[in-house]
This record gives structure tokens, C-alpha cells and sequence, in this order.
């Protein structure tokens, strides 16, 4: 559990750094708070992630150490090459991160499920993505492929750190191999739980008016 | 009065930004995790801004656009070189801005002035801020010599662009000039403002263990 909010932790904070990066690529002052605001809120959670890791008497910089590489391996494979691409990831990585977390979540005790279910609440920035990427297709069809491209890329990025972090981290490959307390999550459940991973991808991909 | 809140909600944009720029710098995640949380703040207190501008029946974004470059200009001549100027940066430059958006502050009605007063409210980062810079000076005693030229540098660079937006500014100038409904701000009174900042920003420097 320390590992799980450990893995959170780091990644609002990594979403922070990167969102404030990538604002920097926004056409207009308003764009720009805009993404900021998006920034903000990811550091926010974090504020709560990190309370609760004392609470359980961890070490919540150490906890967040572990998941360094795996996040920071992401985000340098996908480095946005301009605004539009930007917002993708900010929208994609986001909700796909969400969905994940929210998986493993069902998995833990109820107070602890209730914090990451409020960390990971869309505070309502979504509907900004949405309009401007669906603006710029609208201007540019040609911007609609390469979004789509793009779309894909970070999904399989997202999918191979995942992978490597959970290999690499035997808590976490507990936690989904159950335990006396809790029911494990079998080949079949994690088979179904990636299922519902790649149709909200899908569903996201196309709110954006992308294909998946 | 628009003016001056469109400067102050850009000042706090490109504050967020550079301490979320050189939360980059910290040698560790602890670090980091405070420098961002500075940053945070800049950012919440400006949508309180955004939101008063609104209510004045002013374009936000027009109102900052104004003062883009005047900014960009402080930031791009003040980039610091590694994580103790940053640190300075962040303690002198937020305090400075302060004090001075303060003084003009006592120009404007009661509701902005509040509002103003309440954006610029210190929420208790700077602690961290002389904690980290004394332990640093401590371990290298040398850090103390360059890090007081580099807080001269920062005065100077400050007081060279807040000049040049005023004189570019009329509604500035006029608000310094006075009103028909509001006392000017004369020579004998824009000096002792000037003596005020001096005398603080030397506190600050002597709070962080530097000469100024």
C-alpha cells in the first residue's frame, strides 16, 4: 500500500513538472493558465498523498524514489513536440493513469481507496482539452492522424513502464498475486481489468474526435 | 487599477512557471516537492486575480498581455545558475514584488487593495527557503559571497524593469501622479517607498545570512 501511494505520489508530482513544462507550448496567455491550472490541481493531490503516507508512518520521499525511473522513463519517451500533442498527454496519460490507479485501488483497504479516488478526481479541466483539440482538427484535418498516432504511443508507453515497475517491484506483484486478507487478482481478472483499461482509452480517444 | 492587477496576476504566471521551472534544480525530491508547492501558491492566488478582473468587466489575459515582456525580461536576466539561486530568487523576488505591489496597493480601494494584500500572503514557504541557504553556507562558506552579489543582481534587475514598465505604462504613471480623488504620489513620497523596499530586501538578505 506505501508502494501503491508511493507510485501515485510520484506520479502527480512528475504530472505536475511536466504539465508546467508543457504549458510552456500553449499558443495564448489563456491556454496557458489554463494547463497551469491542470498543474495545480495534480500538485494539490499530491499534498494529500503525502499527509497520508506519514500517517502510516513511511518515509513518503523514499516511497516515492522507487518509481523514479519508470515515470521519468515515460515522460522522456514522450516529450510532446507541440501544443496539440501536449494536450493528448495531459488527457490520455491522465485519465489512463486514473483508471489504473482506481484498478489497484478496489484492492485496498476503504480509507485509504477513498484518498486515491479524490487524488485522482478530474477537477472539470477535461471539457478545456476536448474543445481546443476538437478546434484544431476542425482547422487542420491532417492534425486528426498524427493526434491519433500519438494517442497510441503513449498508450504503449504507459503499458511497457507499467510493466516494468511492476516486475521490478514484488509488493506491487503481491498485491496483485492477493494475499490471506484479500482476493488475488487472477490472470483472468487482470486480463479483464486491461480490457476496460484499453475501451476508456478508446472512449477518451474518441470524446477528443480521434480514432483509438 | 485594472493595470495593476493585470501585472500582478502575470507576475504571479511567470512565477508559477519559474519556480516550477527551477524546482529542477533541487538536489533532492523533498526539495522539489517544497519548491512546487511555492509554486502552487503563486498560481492559486492568481485566479483570485483572474476572477476580480472579470468582475471589473476586464479581459484578464488583455490586462497581463501588457506587462509580458517587462516580465519575461526579469526572468530571462535572473536565471539562476543552480538550486541556491533559485532558492534566492524565489525568497528576495517573491518579497520584493510583495512589498512593492503593496505600496501601490494603498493607492486603490479597499476591495482590491484586500485582495491584493491576500494574494500576496506569504503561506509560509520562506522558512524552508533560509533553512536550506544558511545549512548550504554553512558547508561552503564561499556560497555566502556569490550568493549576496547574485541578490544585488536581482534588486538591480528588478528595479531596472519595474522603471521601465512605469514609464511605459501611462495608468501607472498617472496612479503614481495622483487624482482628483486620491493623493499623488510625490518625489519626497516615491523616495521614501524606494528607502522601504531597500530597507526590506537588506532584511531579507540578512535573514538568509547574506550582506546586501
Amino acid at each position: 500500500m506505501i508502494d501503491l501511494l508511493g507510485a501515485i505520489a510520484y506520479g502527480e508530482l512528475t504530472a505536475f513538472e511536466r504539465l508546467a513544462e508543457d504549458a510552456k507550448l500553449a499558443p495564448s496567455l489563456e491556454d496557458k493558465v489554463a494547463m497551469s491550472a491542470m498543474a495545480t490541481a495534480e500538485f494539490t493531490h499530491l499534498e494529500g498523498l503525502l499527509t497520508r503516507l506519514v500517517e502510516l508512518g513511511a518515509d513518503p520521499y523514499a516511497a516515492m524514489e522507487s518509481f523514479e525511473k519508470g515515470f521519468d522513463e515515460f515522460h522522456a519517451h514522450t516529450r510532446p513536440a507541440d501544443w496539440y500533442e501536449g494536450l493528448i498527454k495531459a488527457y490520455v496519460g491522465d485519465g489512463l493513469a486514473a483508471d489504473f490507479y482506481r484498478e489497484i485501488a478496489a484492492y485496498l483497504d476503504a480509507e485509504t481507496r477513498d484518498l486515491i479516488v479524490a487524488a485522482l478526481a478530474d477537477a472539470g479541466h477535461s471539457t478545456f482539452v476536448v474543445e481546443r483539440v476538437r478546434a484544431g482538427i476542425v482547422r487542420d484535418p491532417r492534425l486528426g492522424g498524427r493526434l491519433a498516432l500519438w494517442g497510441r504511443r503513449l498508450m504503449g508507453e504507459a503499458l511497457t513502464q507499467a510493466q516494468r515497475v511492476a516486475a521490478e517491484r514484488d509488493a506491487l506483484t503481491a498485491l496483485l498475486a492477493g494475499g490471506v486478507d484479500r482476493p488475488s487478482l487472477d490472470l483472468a481478472a487482470l486480463s479483464r481489468m486491461f480490457a476496460r483499461l484499453t475501451e476508456n482509452h478508446a472512449q477518451r480517444m474518441s470524446d477528443l474526435g480521434l480514432d483509438s
